[in-house]
């Protein structure tokens, strides 16, 4: 294991993260007193979820699909923490929050890659079935339930079958090496002292009186969010098939990662926005949920364009199998101008809703 | 060169088409003269279309794009006075009208090829251009003034750059063959019978009298053109990035030929319907011609896909090379799925429009 040394020290003089010494949201004494406990309230939560997550993990056992189910709800209490952690600054004492932050995200960045693989490969095998005609519809799989396409991969056609196979290889390697870097993670002394960090801010949580902000904190992020948003090309998404997405499809990955890193950008605020709303109350936007439903959707199409993209790569391969690897890049880049035309639509349409109100 | 024998023979005892033995629109006493009328009338006219492009094609000389323009022009009056013959043959002498109409046909036919090879052509450079964002816009060129990529190429990633030199070679061979069969065919026994026929159309027109149907036939071309349509999917066509036109695009041409056929018989019909308002009366709809446009595109991008194709199962060709040729064959087919999605606004958008008058 190669992990870098964690920026984030737990300080000698406390044995643990200083958290301690800060007022919790029950100390504080006028100002806003609400809005603090929303804050530590919403914090207590989900380092509750964290725990219990942990403790999921540990007693899977051999019951892979419990500990996966663990290991993602582990990693959606560490975003929402390090999400929170990163929005209520002002609240929190910076040092402290920036440092466990950073934590965290190491964290929900190393569980996530073992998930994406399986997503992706489900995502590349059931767009490969699709334009092969092997699948009763045209619409493509998004759920990763199920990624072993071997019984489907009789009825494609032989390129399409063997860019199969490769892609099947090649994520199912990745996916096993992500595994490892979980288990690793897990069992390190980094992990470890996140976790006793979050077991401290399951009860207390530092929480500073500073009253007003709350609303403030969660009202600058939407606003980061909404700037993000007008700086996107939303008037070209909204013209259905632009070709935009498949605009230097041919240039390689950095030309396509330029393009879409405006709509990822988005994507990470769209949920530090949610997030934020979490906090504040347990009202949820249907609306909101869609469009970070599609932002994903478009992040995952990328990255299994992208894959497409790296496996034509490969030394030695049969033309047939790049032609075919080269369809699906195209067509994932297509799922990608897809998701930007569906979120715009979303994202004008709650705009419409929310002027007549 | 291997033309089978001419379906339609000119009959003996007149040493032409046996045009002379029909009353013209001139013979004709009561009835519907006005309407006979506009039918010889518009044969005539297009007879003449005919007879001054085949004069321009002769006199062209070594000026080629003078030669390209009147065999276009020859064309199209080809294909008016074969379409008229269709939709109008209860005036007319059945048989007559039958073998002539073949005859033009073919001779439409042979002379499409070559511009089609330089449309083709030009569109999968163009979309190649694109792919590798060497152009400015994301737009596919649909004109075809320039086939000659060789400058752009520089500029494209070797993949594209060998797809497009592959596709220039190939696409350069067959427009270099039909050009040959098309000046054969102008050359052939076959044409000048043909030549003779529209020569005597061009004065006399054996219009028989039949009061009333001159409507009557245009509107059964409307309903033929109205019964298409209506077998279309255009309701899956209306939800853009539906993926339908690549779906099974894995599963080799006659899959595709299969979902594609219903948009070239409207595409065919469509045509039909406006030469015969065209004998009716100058006024043209633009919405016609307009969708018109759409499924000429459809037809093109379509072709364009499939000798993207069939480039790829070229013998010993690198994987970049067959990579490129994927990704151009997803686009022309996202560009079949983008032209239906149009035709579809265009369609229901007339309809709306016709319903409110």
């Amino acid at each position: 294991m190669h992990n870098p040394e964690p920026p984030f020290r737990v300080p000698p003089q406390t044995g643990g993260f200083p958290t301690a010494g800060f007022p919790t949201a029950g100390d504080l004494a006028g100002g806003d007193p609400a809005a603090g406990d929303a804050l530590a309230g919403y914090l207590h939560a989900r380092a509750g979820d964290f725990l219990r997550s942990l403790r999921q993990h540990e007693e899977s056992g051999s019951d892979t699909e419990a500990a996966a189910l663990a290991a993602r709800s582990l990693r959606m209490a560490s975003r929402r923490i390090a999400g929170t952690l990163h929005t209520f600054r002002p609240r929190l004492d910076p040092v402290w929050a920036d440092g466990l932050r950073a934590e965290l995200s190491w964290l929900s960045g190393t569980l996530a890659q073992e998930y994406a693989c399986t997503v992706r490969l489900t995502r590349l095998l059931g767009a490969l079935a699709r334009l092969s005609g092997t699948t009763g519809t045209a619409s493509t799989a998004s759920t990763a339930d199920r990624a072993d396409g071997t019984a489907e991969r009789g009825q494609l056609s032989m390129g399409a079958a063997r860019a199969a196979a490769l892609l099947e290889r090649q994520l199912t390697l990745a996916r096993t090496r992500a595994h490892s870097t979980a288990l690793q993670a897990l069992g390190s002394a980094r992990f470890h002292a996140v976790a006793d960090a979050v077991a401290v801010l399951a009860s207390e949580a530092p929480v500073v009186p500073a009253p007003g902000t709350l609303p403030t904190a969660a009202g600058d992020a939407e606003r980061r969010l909404l700037d993000a948003v007008a700086a996107l090309p939303l008037g070209r998404a909204g013209h259905p098939y632009n070709a935009e997405a498949l605009f230097s499809g041919l240039a390689g990955a950095p030309a396509e990662e330029a393009q879409d890193a405006p709509w990822h950008r988005v994507r990470r605020l769209l949920r530090l926005h949610r997030y934020a709303l979490e906090v504040l109350g347990p009202q949820t936007d249907p609306l909101l949920r869609q469009a970070g439903g599609l932002l994903d959707r478009h992040r995952d199409a990328a990255e299994a364009a992208y894959a497409a993209a790296g496996a034509a790569r490969t030394p030695r391969i049969a033309p047939a199998t790049a032609y075919a690897l080269g369809v699906l890049h195209a067509d994932q880049r297509h799922e990608v101008e897809a998701a930007r035309f569906a979120f715009q639509e979303v994202w004008q349409g709650s705009s419409t809703v929310r002027a007549a109100l």
